[in-house]
């Protein structure tokens, strides 16, 4: 393993200095022959969390698909599960060629849903768990077992998600109770006894607005407190904690903070969202994540977690430096904190992911999204100038 | 004047052709020892319109400035008006930066708001008028006298405003007659008397949402009708049209469409905004632009209209590709058409304004934002693989 010596770095925009790593963790002090790598006055941040995507299903490296779905949900829902069929769609390639793209962006973990249903099967587990396998040592990937087209609705998809859980899938997925699986009592049931038969943790879709998406939040919040699933739970999109009845927010958010419940924010420009100072300013860990990108729901995205604190801060308003600051933790330490990892961050000890960004200040370099210099993982150089040094399928 | 050749070229996306040029415009033959240009299958557009921004006050080319500015829109107009002091701010040098950047995305076309003020007085009008000289032939620009810190309630504005148009500034700005001028009759009475006194159009800024905005958007339908200039008044953002009570901005957007009053949505992630689907329908004019960027109000922003584009869309939640073909019309032939701009378009005998994109279709351009190939200002090479052939200063 490379010992390496960063030379004139800006750890998080500080004055610059020099950052040892040795044996892929960085050291307060550099090894001998440690290869010393000129930084040029960049800033180092921990390595980008993709806490939100979904691997198995981008269009990456197919030709153009045109767009042509309605407008609902279930419609993309509907055309999806039909299309990759029609495209032969390979959870193990596309899984592949996201991670190396999101590699040349400085991502250095990511958490993807990963479809299960009664029409593909476990065929999007195995595939993503393929490429998990394959990029070992570049990137980490955690897997939700997700049942995008409903569990209730579909007889024999909870079975399938307890396959799945099985055979290494880290996190239970969930969506919708009411609005996609329309049983939200036998939804979130079902979702709990997979955490609790299995011993993981949970991240639950929930597209659901207003009242309805704050009624499924207290039905999951209820949960939470009954299997003593404190900090295990988190609540993806929670676009329900966008809504204008702000009152009823408050009180619903304080709930969240003392059951330690998470959110994971994409912050889309066109869906009310989750305020994330609020957010912050109760506890509550938030994450962020792509989303899905080029792919049948929409040709938005590119896996740039960077962009991504960029979007945060457009859509909640972050004109302040000391604002832009908190969409980039988000898109770091925020997403590390809800997936546990351990070691991550820049503090001697800890592990060498991280990466080498352009910017006279964290805010610049959010806001520029220039490519990134230099990616470390495990401080093994996985990405040079906006280019993942393995090269996609 | 060179005369092109443009082999293997896709106008708008559709099958690849060769497009002749000669003597700046669009020709339906090459002329003799017309210049061959290989554009390897790449998609030509109309040359990128930017329809709303502040070339007087970027802060592009100066050391970081690090953003403390309070939440309201008087605190963020407070504070520019005094930092613009303290950093000693250049209209001249910031608006020709500011249009460098641009041209090397693909801008052919600039319509400026610029600040007219009793504190800086005709400083900005001045600056950016020899911007305009010093890049004729490069990019074309277009000014609005902008009172951005009222004019009702600081004195002496009317007549400065006055003195910008006969300078020569092009448009007549004027800015929430309720919200900052606190005076909507006087406001709208001023701006509507000084389109009819120099027999030139309107372009407002109006932020004022809700029924507030409704309100003031009434006032400037009846001065339109009442001075008989339909077809000649823009109103700039419109967040009352992206209000709550979809009947009540129906029956608005109506009126607007009869008046025939131009919006120009900038699409911000954070504030309401007008529907540009709904706008269409209507046959109601509808451009786009940057607005300020990397100034004072905030840091993001950098003027890639193609980057708009997709803001357009994400905001509006266009995902089918023939809607994000709408957010791309937006900011080429929507902006062009509110600016009448004459001869735009790729058709012959049109103006030689085209940028050179990458991507399989339009929506592949936009979603993907590559750096521009080729820029071309009649006829003219402007900027070759996103880089402006003129250096800033």
């Amino acid at each position: 393993m490379t010992n390496l010596l960063l030379k004139n770095v800006r750890p998080m925009g500080q004055t610059a200095t020099d950052l040892a790593i040795t044996d892929g963790l960085f050291a307060k002090m550099a090894a001998p022959g440690a290869e010393e790598i000129d930084c040029g006055g960049r800033i180092l941040i921990p390595g980008l969390v993709e806490a939100h995507t979904h691997l198995d299903k981008s269009l990456l490296g197919l030709p153009w698909y045109r767009n042509e779905v309605g407008p609902r949900l279930i419609d993309k829902i509907t055309n999806e599960r039909e299309v990759k069929v029609a495209l032969g769609l390979d959870p193990r390639v596309q899984s592949e060629r996201q991670s190396i793209q999101s590699m040349g962006f400085g991502t250095t973990h990511i958490r993807s849903h990963v479809d299960v249903d009664t029409h593909h099967g476990l065929a999007g587990i195995e595939g993503v768990m393929a490429t998990r396998e394959k990029l070992a040592g570049y990137v980490d990937i955690e897997i939700v077992a997700f049942p995008q087209s409903g569990m209730i609705t579909r007889p024999g998809t909870v079975e399938m998600m307890d396959a799945a859980l099985a055979m290494g899938a880290e996190v239970v997925g969930g969506l919708d109770p009411c609005g996609i699986d329309r049983d939200p009592r036998a939804h979130l049931d079902a979702i709990f006894g997979l955490a609790e038969k299995h011993g993981k943790p949970i991240d639950i879709h929930l597209h659901e607005r207003d009242l309805l998406g704050g009624y499924s939040t207290e039905e999951i919040i209820a949960r939470t407190l009954a299997h003593g699933m404190q900090g295990k739970v988190t609540i993806s999109h929670a676009f329900c904690l966008g809504g204008m009845d702000r009152s009823y927010v408050g009180a619903l958010q304080e709930q969240l903070a003392e059951a330690r419940i998470h959110i994971i924010t994409t912050a889309p420009a066109s869906a009310p969202v989750p305020a994330v100072k609020e957010l912050k300013e109760l506890g509550i860990l938030t994450g962020s994540g792509s989303d899905g990108f080029r792919d049948t729901w929409g040709p938005y995205g590119n896996g740039d977690m960077l962009e991504r604190a960029m979007f945060i801060g457009q859509r909640n308003n972050l004109r302040r430096d000391d604002e832009v600051e908190i969409a980039l933790d988000i898109c770091t330490f925020g997403g590390a904190a809800i997936m546990e990892l351990k070691g991550y961050g820049l503090a001697p000890g800890d592990k060498a992911d991280a990466v080498l960004v352009e910017g006279e200040t964290l805010t610049d370099a959010v806001v520029s999204r220039a490519p990134r210099k230099l990616v470390l993982k495990g401080g093994k150089v996985t990405a040079r100038d906006g280019t993942c040094v393995l090269e996609a399928p």
